[in-house]
């Protein structure tokens, strides 16, 4: 996590910013971003709408901040797991954030201003590329490793289980159960086999 | 396409009616579902708002017969083609429908207003899987024909094939351009191989 010497340092400054993150998705999920007042995310944290000011200039900025943030606590470490079993990881865990959660709420909405708010599309499209990383470096590290078949595409086939995902919960009444994760990866990146020299 | 000789036998009515359904989408992509007005179709379409109300009961009604019936009009013909060349041809149909058209820019929408009104969000769910039963159909019959890998479930290689197209165009500055379909169908369903008895 990057710091900031000067907001983070005081611990009650720490746990107000947070508040008012929080705030800021479930006005968010609630009324969606065009509905999203500073007035309205200042009463739901109990701070006055100059706190907010002082942090961060506008809308935006201030549910960008609160995506970034929520992002940064909840991913796993990877460092020392082989490809496969990072990929079920982040595969099982961003599962489980779009079936439920308030940032799984927010998802539609910010898909709907994104299309008509250049500004709103371009952090959207951002953090969509951000959150993808990883598991295009872990796909990649799997076809050096010869885990995964030499063809695939590391971008491609990080967009067909994400995509998965995103589809069943935006196109389908049953989001994919996070317990799936393992049957996706089987499909888009194949069975766990074993190579022709036994390794 | 199921007829009804009633409404269809005219082609000055049925010229009509797709008018209005034309004028429906292009006001749903403008202003989004929730600013949709049978006025404003019947002004676009240059009919009176009778006119629109003696076909369809409500907004949700000629949307629906909108979407259904211009879908009607671009399936291409599947019956004698081999599995993989059909599914070919329907991922490059829709990578076409979502890249630019008309439907495609009332997605965002009608996924934003689905989360919010049951109705909406039970017409779009149905609308998706009758789109989807095509690929899922040719899917089951390439892994019948041994095309495909036998533990491949279909349902799922459908979602992971259409859920890249969705992805790519909710979610990243690039929608996925039709050329790159057989690509993507290599990617998911494997790429074409001889069958060890040379079949």
């Amino acid at each position: 996590m990057t710091t900031e010497p000067e907001d983070r340092i005081d611990p009650r400054i720490e746990r107000s910013r947070m508040v008012i993150l929080q705030a800021a998705v479930e006005e968010l999920a609630l009324v969606g971003y065009g509905g999203v007042t500073i007035e309205a995310v200042a009463a739901r944290a109990g701070v006055g709408k100059s706190t907010i000011y002082r942090h961060w200039p506008d809308k935006l900025a201030l549910i960008a901040d609160a995506f970034e943030t929520f992002h940064e606590q909840m991913v796993p470490d990877l460092s020392s797991r082989p490809p496969r079993d990072a990929i079920l990881l982040l595969l099982g865990h961003v599962a489980e954030v779009v079936v439920d959660s308030t940032f799984s709420r927010c998802i539609p909405a910010l898909i709907e201003v994104a299309e008509r708010d250049p500004r709103v599309r371009e952090f959207h499209h951002r953090y969509a590329a951000d959150r993808r990383q990883a598991l295009v470096d872990q796909i990649a590290r799997g076809i050096r490793d010869g885990d995964f078949r030499a063809d695939l595409d590391p971008e491609l086939a990080t967009m067909a289980l994400l995509g998965t995902i995103f589809y069943r919960r935006l196109m389908t009444p049953e989001p994919l159960h996070p317990s799936n994760a393992g049957e996706l990866i089987d499909t888009v990146l194949g069975k766990r086999t074993v190579t022709p020299d036994g390794g």
